[in-house]
């Protein structure tokens, strides 16, 4: 089968936004209602913990200093974040979230053409037609779990300036190992490709450290690392992403494609602070497993298809014959979930469920065994 | 004389930052001495009343929710800015300071030429190089006071697709009439070419009516103004600017060359609180009118020239001879004026002076007498 594929996908209309965690599309809808439920989001993959309670009052603490322009370097953020990753400052951008980074990055870049795999976050290719640059897509498949293969490799050319990959993939959940990551890297060095590893769901992971890029930084200036605040401390709301790169000049140029302000004063209070926070993330991973190990079955239980799940959330697959789609079926209860028709590469029946807390995963799987039963009633 | 002048101005390193407001830099360097000096800044136009206290409360109270996603639609937000604006929701789009919005219609509207008068603020500039724009200058001159005259009517032509002006412009504090914007938006309506208004410190105005060209929006679709909550509102911190068109398609072409949330949670809801406080604007108005007139004569006494001043900020110009220029002389006293030397169309001399509060424009002006006093015996 031929993975490459042109980009000939236009994206829906920004006004029927097209991402997980709109709420507030959702309030609006269900707030016409007699009694509306409750909203129980799983369409966005945050922590289920929320902010830390040490942001919280980092925040409330900070906020008397608002009125100043936040530090265009990021020096203190930037100063702890190089202990925290192990990295030099000089090699760390922070950014208004990672998605702002995507949009820099491109900009700065100014690839004419760029690989992107699919199905994965739409933003890359989002931000790569913005800068005018062809996209080309490679296409994984459901009969290979959408797992990426060493076929990748020989799909690169010297036409290529940028390939995107993301690792834990968004939305499969699926991992690539850094083994191959490593030849990946190579190939792309020989072949004069910057690549771009969208790592923001790495530190969801049991084992973080066998599936990171980091240490082939030193060695290769064609690497380039995304990494987020937002999911794994909760700070959507707030914006905070940085990128790693030993490669300074590129860097600068990703810099100065953008503002000089782009990082708050709350942002860089609540990065400073949140990674101070490492009971948080042991009990972030501890009940991301233990409620994986719940979900799974559990899910699977009610007909559903489980692909895969390594991070916060869990790759799905309904094809069940309802009456509406399973997106649908659940938004009556107030229950959102991903629904992934609109991914390049994917279509009808492929969802992304967020992993959140045991006593509301348990109302998930009680709305889904609901309308099991619907469905039974139905068929009788 | 030959207004019109090609870009060949490199800015200096983004390391060595070139905007008003770095107290970071200040505090870095003067922390090193012995009895360092409190730092007390007058080279960021911004608000000496700091966060109002509605935003303040609002912010600590919201805190719990910055977890999850901010609207990307903005849409409690623009709602209240549509009625504060007096405009439809339709024509408002909301970014992360507003200078997040100058790149980002850079990058949507991708001019392939465009104008920026100089002096002025660098950000156009820096902008349109990111995109790779080709920047040809108009100079405004000493000699007038560095006003704006008809003649930038004549120098427009056909192979331009955007101007940039500001008004009042950073740092010249000098104003455009109505009546001159309007001639000048019907010309360039006529060449084509998209007029970007800089309004970002219109209501500093003691007449803000007078002077903007939010009226011109409806008849012409070439327009496009720039606010932010920024200044008048003390949340340089925060990052809330927007933009206002009655092009739809402009604004979509805008919104689409960036990512989808980079209005943080805290932004939105600063700006919804922030349109509350007509007292506290009113406050900020007559503080800014009288201390105003107590700075300028102050000033000038002291031997510097003043320019101009119609916002919260003044311009002067330094010709006396001294050791060192005046901004490292306040410098070693704690006190920061913003250096203009590093504008395009300036050079050493200049300088921008925010106007603060009495007690702490106060101790400028002893300052600057101390300083003369020092020169004066000096001579002896």
């Amino acid at each position: 089968m031929d993975h490459i594929k042109e980009n000939n996908w236009k994206n829906c209309d920004t006004e029927k936004l097209i991402h997980g965690g709109d709420i507030y599309s959702a309030k609006e809808q269900l707030g016409k209602r007699k009694n509306p439920p409750m909203i129980l989001d799983f369409s966005a993959n945050i922590n289920p913990f929320g902010l830390p309670d040490g942001v919280k009052q980092a925040i409330r603490n900070s906020v008397d200093s608002f009125d100043v322009y936040p530090d265009p370097l990021c020096r203190e953020l930037i100063s702890r974040l190089s202990k925290h990753e192990g990295v030099p400052s000089e090699w760390i951008l922070c950014g208004n979230g990672a998605a702002d980074l995507i949009y820099r990055t491109v900009y700065g870049v100014k690839p004419r053409k760029a690989m992107v795999l699919a199905p994965t976050f739409a933003e890359y290719t989002e931000a790569l037609s913005a800068a005018s640059c062809q996209v080309v897509h490679y296409e994984l498949y459901e009969k290979d779990g959408f797992q990426v293969g060493e076929g990748l490799l020989d799909s690169l050319d010297q036409g290529l300036d940028m390939l995107f990959i993301c690792n834990p993939n968004n939305p499969t959940g699926q991992l690539v190992t850094k083994e191959f990551l490593l030849k990946l890297v190579r190939r792309c060095k020989t072949l004069d490709i910057l690549l771009f590893v969208d790592e923001c769901f790495n530190e969801f992971l049991d084992e973080p450290q066998d599936y990171t890029t980091k240490e082939f930084l030193k060695a290769f200036d064609n690497l380039i690392i995304l990494k987020a605040f937002t999911k794994i401390y909760a700070m959507a709301g707030i914006r905070l992403g940085h990128c790693i790169s030993s490669n300074t000049v590129l860097l600068k140029k990703i810099r100065e494609a953008g503002q000089p302000w782009s990082v708050s004063a709350p942002a860089q209070i609540a990065g400073i602070y949140g990674m101070e926070e490492r009971d948080y993330l042991t009990k972030t991973k501890k009940l991301i497993r233990e409620e994986r190990a719940y979900l799974i079955p559990s899910l699977k239980e009610t007909g559903i298809t489980v692909i895969a799940s390594n991070a916060n959330y869990i790759f799905i697959k309904d094809s069940r014959s309802t009456a509406k789609p399973l997106h649908e079926l659940l938004f009556e209860k107030g229950i959102l979930i991903r629904n992934c028709d609109n991914y390049y590469g994917l279509g009808p029946g492929y969802y992304r469920i967020c992993i959140r807390k045991h006593e509301e995963n348990m109302k998930l799987i009680e709305a889904l065994r609901e309308m099991k039963t619907d469905l039974t009633e139905l068929k009788r």
